[in-house]
């Protein structure tokens, strides 16, 4: 009704101009790491300078009755996509949502909950680069992309921990998972900004890292920071991405001296420009792990949200 | 960021044209009567016309939650009303929503419900006429505004019934909750374009209706129902409306011989034009009683709904 809605614009129209909101989206596969990332970046920015919130608060059905229906999470019908877009829509204009919640200590949804987007925004999870229009809410995206033996492995330790799953019921759902995450999931990957993988190199018991710069944003300037004292650390190579294009693929190696990684670490800090020392989150897997190759993953995306 | 804002705007700028939504407020205090009037409605015309939903549901606090805090329901506080106010902007453009949802029966809130608008769209509770914005999302708006010994009886009746209170709880919240009923819900009938009152006339069981028909909206024209024929059911009177603004008064007689009623009734629905016969659940109190007053107030609301 153009005429209501003329009269609505009238009176939106007086309101404060909203806050910019700096978007950021951490796609990837189920125990892909996207919620260790995010804990870290957010425990170092604080949650009065950055918010975020799972995907997966919009699963349309409870663990229940998944039980009875032909497809997983993974498939876009399990969930409520159309909201997902209406609400990272609102979120960009600095407006709050009433959030769905989906409980994945037991597989519940309940109640909706108040988001009110701060400064910066993540957005992580199973679908934020599903669709054309949910990508055009990002300012920066990101794709997990660990090798799939990796991200069994922590898909096995986390569900049978923290989710109440046993390890045979993990095998089943990963098994029954498959075809659809290649379906729906994995053709995020082409979508992202930043594509990183978290993989053991031959031999090393600790994680290197792969991060796909690719050329669809501008990408921090590393020319400084990458120098022979920190070649142990890691390196920048020019390569062709899986589709053919040309990328930027800095490796950062997990078996690197300490000093060597730590040097990278605080250029970065340095460029992001903050002030004061390197919050301790970043970096941390565990209450007892710390890994120098996520701290630095977070720190390139750290660099994005401060200066998109 | 006004280029995301662009980009997201060109991509749904190419969505079919969103269907005309028409939406009708029913605003009124707890027990006036919303719930009966909105059924008799909803049944008559069919969900796949006319969709329903209850601002209750937008409660930010449940039952449990509500006994340690100083408001009652009829607080703005104690409802999500941005977010109502968001979710009707949406609903007038045909978006759907992912809808709060308070359970009256056990005061629990549960996992929000998707809503999607069908063509005709009411809203009932206590604040779809809170706010200027509200307001303006509404084609047309009613007021319930029984007595209020009658609506205390209505009260106490349902809620002893439905929702699990005692008759001592029900008088304890009525008077609990007065001062915000004065504060936040009646000043809403000064808002609405139709004021309905059920009240009995002296002496007389049955309950007859004053409708004040506000010159804020066309009104349907009654010169040819309110004949001699129907004398003993109906008639409109010119009165000063509380604040002294000229009103048409429609009064329908409780005690009227049905026949009267019926031609009244009758002529109304042939006024709507949607043919057949007058369906069945216009008037229903219960599964025994029926109210021809009711039927009458349910008729001119179907007249808006169908005219806007």
């Amino acid at each position: 009704m153009p005429h209501r809605i003329a009269a609505i614009q009238k009176l939106t129209a007086t309101e404060p101009h909203p806050e910019r909101v700096a978007m950021f989206a951490i796609a990837g596969d189920s125990a892909s790491g996207k919620t260790t990332l995010t804990k870290g970046l957010v425990e170092a920015i604080g949650t009065h300078r950055i918010s975020s919130f799972c995907t997966d608060d919009y699963h349309r059905y409870d663990r229940k009755e998944r039980k009875n229906l032909p497809f997983t999470p993974l498939n876009p019908e399990c969930n409520y996509l159309e909201i997902m877009e209406q609400h990272l829509q609102l979120l960009i204009l600095g407006q709050p949502i009433l959030k769905p919640k989906y409980h994945h200590a037991d597989g519940t949804l309940g109640r909706p909950e108040l988001f009110i987007p701060s400064e910066i925004v993540i957005v992580e999870g199973l679908f934020p680069l599903w669709s054309k229009l949910s990508r055009a809410t990002f300012d920066v995206t990101a794709y997990l992309d660990p090798p799939e033996t990796v991200r069994r492995a922590w898909k096995i330790a986390r569900d049978t921990t923290k989710r109440g799953y046993t390890t045979e019921q993990v095998l089943s759902d990963l098994e029954q998972r498959e075809p659809e995450s290649e379906k729906y999931i994995r053709p995020q990957r082409a979508h992202a900004d930043l594509v990183i993988s978290f993989a053991p190199v031959e031999g090393r018991s600790s994680l290197s890292a792969t991060i796909l710069l690719r050329p669809t944003v501008p990408q921090p300037d590393l020319h400084d920071i990458l120098t022979p004292a920190t070649r142990d650390a890691a390196h920048i190579k020019l390569i062709r991405d899986q589709d053919g294009k040309p990328v930027d693929a800095l490796h950062i190696h997990g078996h690197a001296p300490e000093a060597a990684s730590r040097l990278v670490e605080e250029k970065l800090w340095e460029k992001i420009g903050l002030g004061g020392d390197i919050p301790a989150s970043l970096g941390r897997i565990s209450s007892t792990e710390r890994s120098a190759p996520l701290a630095i993953a977070q720190l390139i995306i750290l660099h994005h949200m401060i200066h998109c």
